[in-house]
């Protein structure tokens, strides 16, 4: 393909977005395809001569888009929202088009020092301390993570290095080894599977400690598990608060929490992936009251804040707690020292190489300006209100726990196993996608406003098929039980009849 | 930015990538930039109002694009290849486009799909047994990484997990955490940075055995290590084997490797990171003799293989050795089973979710067909090889090692001081770039054939450069060295004065 022909592919895929997008409400959010479908219908081996490009955009179009779940349609409800905007993705292709690693400052000035500025932007915008920041005095400073299970880990490892370098700083003699394996870190059993994932891949215990009846780890519950592992001879390391659990989206209370990590020279990483978003608010900040207590931060802009996977934006209270853990170094990359202010990234995170995602970030904060970024935020809330408001005008259903940010839980008061038909049947119609999650035992359906395209009416789109699918149920469901009533009846009386023989 | 703006700005921006490409000589290979230059630039904070595309489009090319580095200039010639391509750069803009997750299958089953099919053509082209495919029976599979890194590391989790599954078989009384600590992983002193980081992450002891003159990881310093280390109470765990160093392109021989590990049933992963993209031509799989006693063989199709950043190719034997170290299910994630035939990708990495990667190598593939991409191949070593001629011819320079690949190491006959003043020099003249290494204790430039565009005469441009460099700075070390003689016939003749005084 030469440029010529990249032209053309290029803006055939252009406006192929544009439309896509244009028409987004065309097509069922799910697809109907069966399990292997790709796999049985492409040829076993590679082409070996070369397409032209219009055969390999028709092969796009006719297998791969009719695969696709639609997860900007209105009526995509499930898990959070995962961003995108025509911004973003303009950004990615410039970022991607340039084609560099910033593996150092010298290998493209611009991927790190752009990362700089924006990352102060957004951390600017989310009211974080200016700890965190890379403008401010200090070692602090922010840098992009693959996903939030990356910041998860990577905060734990290097909770860990520090952790042992305290203890080897107190008693040199220690060993490191089995020093190590007494570390234990800490979450709510509400926490999304990456953090318990984490501990599995840092090789470090990680304790689910019991949420209390809102879904929040309290001080008290913490507080209880470290002295139980004191006194058993562990040491708590690392403490991972969610703010907005992926279940129910409830927020741990920083201020319980991070004294007490302070008390015990914890490291406080808060998981802020989704609903840490909203802080670009100012209404919503008293929700992360005790940040200051925090090691590090983490949200994926790449969720609510209109950026394309990947870009999960982390902060550190001190930069060097990153580059002690990660610093390996080698001849052929001694082109500039580590510094905090133009920082070399690959030591702030596990890979070696790195892509210029902050271009997306920066295209997205200029195309809507922190205004538009708020009232993103807004809208969106507002609609998952709207929705809240529909569920509980109808008394099938109830509420719970309380909507929070862009998430209305909700279930059939009939109990688990018809809230679950429901969102089988709904599932399989494939118009509406949603996912289950528990609240107090009881088995409820997540409905989140995801796409950033979704207006009021959509939500009563979704609503209504909804209400529609209940409607159904509980109608077969009565007729259902009136009949195995009649027949249970008839077998009584041809029970009777037998007995009365 | 409506859909209409999107249509405009990014169709401008396949333009500007277009001429960027087409006029990818117009300038210097490294930017003329300091460090701070864009942190100074631009505005302390994210704009309140939102900018049009046009103003963003120009503070792009205004501000980022100079402080660009020209990974893809013919004169870039440092690290090794990061690939790009027309149809990689269309293949990444439509998968980010569709802005999916593939977290399960239903959440993208063209996405998951998609990623088998790809990954089998790959793998078949590479001439990998077929235990790696996923088109075999058995439960063997590809997997694409963000990153060889991440490969390394993903495999040395595995191993640590199906080890200690292996010894509890054997005796369920052991203690998992201090039997952990005591293993042992493996690699040469040649290796890459990011083999000792994932040792350092993944906790676990790295060795970096002596590599032999040649730069190759031989079996009997591999069995030596496992011996001491076993007399000492240690368990061999993991072995990262090279196909292509990052200093010298040396291959470790996994013949001699192999059937140690498999004796003391360590993990023998494969980091072909570079290099291995040649084995689609069968001319150089003799340099992966032996790969059948791999459990692991990972190559980035982003370095050698025109695709973009990030697409690290990862095949195993054996799925289920990925599953059982990172499957930690959730409620919310239950829409399918873990399988191997159509797997949940997501317990074949670190993180959760998951980018449609698969897109770009599948548009590269079938934009170049296998017959293309063994032509890039084979193109690249002849330049390399006509490089390696006209330095052979000066007689100021030695080559050393040989070259191999698309890489040729060269020094200058005077010593490791001038020849380092030669890089240094080339360097702050940004016309070139390049880095060095050592090999046998002397330092040494590597010269790499990285851009796709690279032709014989670019590559005579290149050496030019290089020639004409060395040229004023052996006139100037002779007229210094002449100078510095002089003074000292100078003092010394003052001093015999003085002395006859």
């Amino acid at each position: 393909m030469d440029s010529q022909q990249f032209r053309e592919f290029g803006k055939a895929a252009i406006d192929f977005l544009a439309d896509y997008y244009d028409n987004i409400r065309d097509r069922d959010v799910l697809p109907s395809v069966e399990p292997g479908y790709l796999i049985n219908k492409l040829p076993k081996e590679a082409p070996e001569q070369a397409e032209d490009w219009k055969t390999i955009f028709e092969h796009f179009t006719d297998s791969v888009v009719p695969g696709t779940t639609r997860w900007h349609s209105p009526q995509f409800h499930a898990y959070y929202p995962t961003g995108t905007s025509f911004a973003s993705i303009i950004g990615g292709l410039l970022g991607d088009g340039l084609g560099v690693v910033g593996i150092t400052w010298m290998a493209s000035p611009a991927c790190t020092e752009l990362e700089v500025v924006t990352m102060n932007w957004l951390g600017q915008l989310l009211g974080l301390p200016k700890e965190f920041l890379n403008c401010s005095p200090g070692s602090g400073g922010g840098v992009i993570q693959g996903s939030a299970s990356e910041a998860t880990l990577v905060c734990l490892l290097a909770a860990k290095d520090k952790m042992i370098r305290r203890l080897k700083s107190l008693n040199p003699d220690i060993d490191e080894d089995l020093t190590k394996i007494k570390f234990v870190a800490y979450s709510s059993d509400q926490s999304n599977s990456s953090v318990e994932k984490s501990g599995l891949l840092g090789s470090m215990k990680m304790k689910l400690l019991k949420a209390d009846p809102s879904g929040r780890l309290r001080g008290h519950t913490l507080q209880k598990a470290f002295e139980e592992d004191i006194a058993n001879g562990l040491i708590p390391c690392y403490v991972v608060a969610n703010l907005g659990t992926t279940g129910t989206c409830a927020f741990d209370p920083l201020d319980e929490l991070g004294p007490i990590c302070q008390k015990y020279n914890a490291w406080l990483h808060v998981d802020a992936a989704y609903a840490g978003a909203a802080f670009i608010c100012p209404e919503y900040r008293h929700l992360m009251k005790g940040i200051e207590y925090a090691d590090s931060f983490d949200i994926n802009a790449h969720k609510w804040l209109l950026v394309l996977f990947d870009c999960s934006t982390m902060w550190v209270k001190d930069g060097y707690d990153l580059i002690n853990a990660f610093d390996v170094q080698r001849i052929y990359l001694e082109d500039v020292k580590a510094e905090i202010k133009i920082p070399d990234y690959r030591h702030w995170q596990m890979p070696l190489g790195r892509r210029f995602r902050s271009l997306k970030l920066w295209t997205v904060m200029k195309s809507y300006g922190a205004e538009g970024l708020r009232n993103h935020i807004r809208s969106q809330v507002g609609l998952a209100q709207h929705f809240a408001n529909l569920v509980q005008a109808d008394d099938r259903f109830i509420i719970e726990p309380e909507p929070a940010m862009g998430l209305v839980c909700f279930r059939l008061i009939e109990g688990d196993k018809i809230t679950k038909k429901l969102l089988n049947n709904l599932t399989e119609k494939k118009k509406i996608f949603m996912v289950g999650a528990s609240c107090k035992g009881r088995f409820i359906i997540r409905m989140v406003i995801c796409s950033q395209f979704t207006t009021k009416e959509d939500v009563e789109v979704s609503w209504k098929l909804i209400k529609d699918e209940t409607d159904t149920l509980i109608t077969y469901e009565k007729v259902h039980m009136k009949s195995i009533t009649t027949m249970n009846e008839n077998i009584k009386n041809i029970n009777m009849c037998e007995k009365s023989k």
